[in-house]
């Protein structure tokens, strides 16, 4: 395991550190061919990509996360103004991305258009992601007998947060950028303990209470008005390795829930699997395999001694 | 479920975007009647309860969290001076929650001094959550075998960090500001992944240890000398629905958790069931019904296979 | 429970609650005799350690975690000047410490040169340190059929992050300074969900995927190539008390787990027991007692009603 | 003259520090009448006009001085948002000072609407702020043979930033709000060493050279086409002093400037005399006397020795 | 002059403001043939020059004006990473100049390499910038009786910053970018009131004084070891103007001063004429033909009435 | 002089310069003796001068130059808490110029008290520096027409703000810290034009008008009630030098100015001559002799050609 420290000495050796880094740097690129590693850091930024969904998230509920002084006669300014500024932005981000990444495939750089497509396409899904933001908002005031407005909801919720970094997300993977809907979705996970894999398709009137501890993986299928309590996993059971050990990726291989489905804390749902339409998954149920539409599924009883 | 991407164009049409968005929140408005929603955004803001909260802190323990270089002489000059600050926002603030609630009910709006009067409810209490807290931090020292030091547990341990927020929250949460009270819930939800609702009460010397994924209810009714460990969840089983589907608000729906229990990481209790004095409750299990006083709850085994 | 709150009165009374503040730190201090408490604050600061853990990371992995215009041809300058100016301000901090630690204990302050002791010896770790950081980046992305390549490992995946604030904080636990060790390891806690105690002692090759609401004790002991799903806890069974109803510490109380192990989501081991290499546990599995290799442990099912 | 320092103690005697500072601060609160001095602070904020200013140079000149990412379909809504923003911070600035002025005066407090009466009269003389600055800039592109472009003059002549906060101090002067006229003005004074008194009136194509040392008095009158060079003087001779020394307020004491009048660096002009059309006064000359329309006044030469 | 203001209102028509502001953009077009200006902001910012400037002084003098706690031997890392950091920057800046100053003489764009073209031979200036700038801080030094050491001039005195900027404004000056260049000397302009054409050639072991009030003109030329004091101006003495008025740029028009001068303050010299070598001019003086070398000029008396 | 540019190429040789101004350095430090100049920086940080004074500030003036929500009841604990950072900072600096002065005299190192004593000293004079500006504030209000209020002067008049700065940099000079008053003073100058030497003595009730262009002496001695405008010198006529051509330092230089004595803006007194009480010197007049009190001195008139 660890080696042993040194034996102490007076003050620190740094340039004796900087030579050991160094050495571990070179072990590390020679084990992954990539002496000639070029120029500053292609990879997109994890700051600017906070700053990038900050703006959206004000532009999508200017008057609740927008400025605080906004004025409603001034809203559709505003939210011009701010995608003008963040559009442009995540345009730089997106040709890093698609420039990493043709490097890494050994592919010719993207064209010259390609990252304004890519986003483009995304600025005009905005309006439907709004859209569908609303019915989550509805969905969660409906559910949650604590909460007094949709206002309420919308500034405080963190099932509400992470649900708006998702969709975000969700439509800038299906547009070939994942590693910045990972890193979109990863603000969410580190604010909320919400972790939903960008590649999860999520329906309309979705809900998450308290949500600490919730997993969604990449391939999970949900349905219309599903409702998650904190610590839910949908996953994967095991997947299949290749000769190397190294997993084999793409398959689809978490579960289905249908629409109109509860699954309370800390259930777990593993493999690709289908909750029927209506099911109830109680707290604490470990699931892997098909549940009947209308099912309620609740766990062994606890004893005392 | 979402719409399909538009086909890609060269640059991002904001024009478009923001229509679309427009017509968005024309649609959202329309369904919750709100076309006259007047000047500039009326609710507290997030990032100002932060800053109070902060300021609360300092003022509550000065020299631990506080200012780096306060000098004990100075201990009281610097409470004096964040809590001149730091109310006199928190009045502006509660100034905001005040009126928006007043307009969500379309009652009157608040007279003159409400705002003041309940800083000044709260601010004739900072000593007695002072002297909880104090037992709180007693409590955690005692119980964790790898603390060292009570100031130790100040300023590290996320339990104390969500007890601290809770203590303040919940006496919001009575005077009448439930909206900034969940605020200051939710900046230490994000933080330690603890989230109590801040209608939960709560005895003296409660330590939370770990604390990830810990859910408590708004009508749970803690006791003195309980502790919790990660992952467990005191919440409502069900709740009855009107005849639109949302849940009726304002029931006791949430554990009743006697003096002197303990109960260990991923437990769950649901409902209002009483958990009597000095039971002991173990990791993960499931309780729907009253646990006797002294009474020791296990799971059943897992096996191998 | 709590005092009732004061009859609302116009504005806060500062005077007052300065007063009363002012009362309970008397009594608390009067408790712990602690009424000479001398000049400025003696602990390590929060803040200062969160600029030393973001300085670390730059100075194990420039490209990736460095500022974003670095070019590979500065690598070492960058390394050198940001080590020289985070090691210096370490050893300030581990001075506070040592000192903070030899007051507490009622022993003569620390020698002159012992906080540069322990940092030179901490330097003189960092090559070991990117090295095992390098084979846990290899081992996620090897385990994870979402990745697509070590960079993106790297900078999003939130157990990589955690494992890289345990390393350094294993380290500096390792040296002489727990409280230090243990800021770092509650920065991880707050953004990962992950809580992994500095003293942990863990392997080549390890990775936690999803990760929020992990949990390792103290003494655990965890081998080569391990690999753990979200919410394992690997904790301790009960700790026997002194007298006063304080736990006994430094004895060995949590899991040994050997090469090889898997374990997923939920699962909670507890005691000093050790699960064997190559072992399995499933999902939600409780265990209390040795493991023996190779072995497959699954929970019951949940039944459906 | 000053006291002698007392002798040399080990460290800085605060307690005592903080006694003469408070019987200072009484002394002359005595001496001024001033001993029930209410509440905050109650004067306008440098640091808020500052914004203010940056704010309207921005709303003024969107393209030039507004953010370096604007693109010309957005103009419109910068500038509306950016004035929603700043004429509402302005309000509030104006009520301070308008209050302060009465509570100084003795006289009622303005009435409610008072304030954003002034600031709409200020908002619907910007369009005529802006013609005049065109003016003014096309005047220093005409005479410096070292300008290229009248972008070049805009960001980088001092004369040109002297003079938007001239225009917009001398409106907000003949508002009624002279205290924030003469922050404005001295922001200016402080960033280029040009000290215009905001009751100067001030004709279109008004250009200052270079600048460092100008100085132009509260009642100064200057026509069109006028241009000065460094540390020109438009002074008062001398003023009355009524029988307590106090030099009586609001005479006519300043020169006037006549239409396409050239004054060279260093010229001192005095008085409330008439420098007549087309006049050109010469680098360094003293003019305490009325000068005839296109005269040319030059000094006395130097001498060699 | 300035139109009256209009008859208060009781809040400022914020939609009107922006009317009245484009339609005066409007008409500033039209007269500047620019109706069809494209895209987001073309001109460099000052911003990011004061940036820029800030890093080349610390890579100037790092152990003077670099970070407070660089240590003698990371000199060399400081100053690469330093101006990898800024050269970049300023690649980005000279790239908006040349396109803005192409599209504002009607050429074609230039072509890829141009700016970086022109930071590497800044780049390769650099050292004798600094050779440059050490003469002249001895020169400071030997020639003010209350300097007590080289650092103080150094870090103390505003000749020295405005020689600084000097140095670099005329290499970038003399490389083809006036606007930056301009830029870098009026941010000294504003700091010290020293205003530097950037144009002027000044030789070595070059001091100012005080400085505040000093001008110095785009064609003027100084010898070595010339000494200047506050308020001197080197200027023209009046320009010949094309038939539309304009200043016809580029002539010589200011002065030569040869090795060895000393310049009093307030002393003004106008005109291409000579200051031959060790001339003195007293303070004030008014000087517009050739001083013979070694002549002492000083101006009529004062007279006592 | 200037060496020409190097021939461009296509980017720029970071490392040619690195070694270029490493190459420049060596030269300047053989010149100087200094090769083995050691540790970080030893200077006081202009910085941290800025910060002090803006502190220092606040606590002299707590309600008009302190935080804009103070309230008067607050005032000592502000004072007392600002006086506490503050002053353990200057202490910091103190002791880094004592050292440095050590170092550069070659004498030992100051005693560990030696900072101590000098702040405490300051922090002694607080009260008298305090008395000595109300005066000033006064004087300015008496003497300026277009105040209204001292509250004015205070926020608004440079000359104050210069004032201020010059009572704490004297007293810090007198005390044995010469570079950090220099630095003090500085700070003034570039904020306000107005140059005051920290060493000149300067009597009560002192009032610069405007200011620009003003140069005070190290040596020079103004009386009480003195009132300047500006762009006035009390400078040096010239000073003996050595035979290194060296200024000799510390002989007295500069103009005695008695009490009641008005200067007007320009003028110029040099050399160690005295300007008699009551006198008045008119405005751009030279006077290097000694003046009789009550005398009036103006300058030759202009003519007209």
């Amino acid at each position: 395991m660890n080696a042993e420290p040194q034996p102490p000495t007076a003050t620190p050796d740094i340039e004796a550190a900087v030579r050991d880094l160094a050495h571990a740097r070179k072990l590390w690129r020679e084990a992954h061919h990539r002496l000639q590693e070029p120029g500053p850091r292609e990879l997109p930024s994890r700051e600017r990509i906070a700053q990038i969904v900050e703006g959206l998230r004000g532009a999508l509920f200017p008057m609740r996360l927008g400025p605080a002084d906004l004025r409603l006669e001034n809203e559709n300014r505003y939210v011009a103004l701010t995608l003008d500024t963040v559009l442009s932005e995540l345009t730089v981000q997106v040709g890093l991305e698609l420039a990493w990444d043709a490097r890494h495939r050994g592919v010719p750089p993207p064209g010259a258009g390609e990252a304004g497509a890519v986003v483009a396409a995304f600025a005009a899904s905005l309006g439907e992601i709004r859209r569908l933001l609303d019915t989550d908002v509805t969905a969660a005031f409906r559910a949650d007998p604590a909460a007094r407005s949709v206002d309420e909801v919308l500034i405080c919720y963190p099932g509400i947060q992470a649900v708006i970094n998702h969709r975000i997300a969700n439509r800038l993977y299906r547009l070939g950028v994942p590693l910045i809907a990972r890193l979109v979705a990863e603000l969410a996970h580190s604010a909320t303990g919400i972790d939903i894999h960008p590649g999860a398709t999520i329906g309309e009137e979705f809900f998450i209470d308290h949500g600490t501890g919730v997993v969604i993986g990449a391939t999970a299928i949900i349905g219309d008005r599903v409702q998650l309590f904190q610590a839910v996993t949908l996953g994967a059971k095991s997947f299949p390795t290749d000769q190397d050990g190294r997993a084999i990726k793409g398959l689809p291989r978490h579960p289905i829930v249908e629409d109109d489905v509860v699954i309370y804390s800390g259930a777990t749902v593993l493999g690709r699997v289908t909750v029927g339409r209506g099911a109830i998954l109680g707290g604490s149920v470990w699931v892997t395999e098909d549940v009947a539409p209308g099912t309620l599924v609740s766990q062994a009883r606890a004893r005392s001694v």
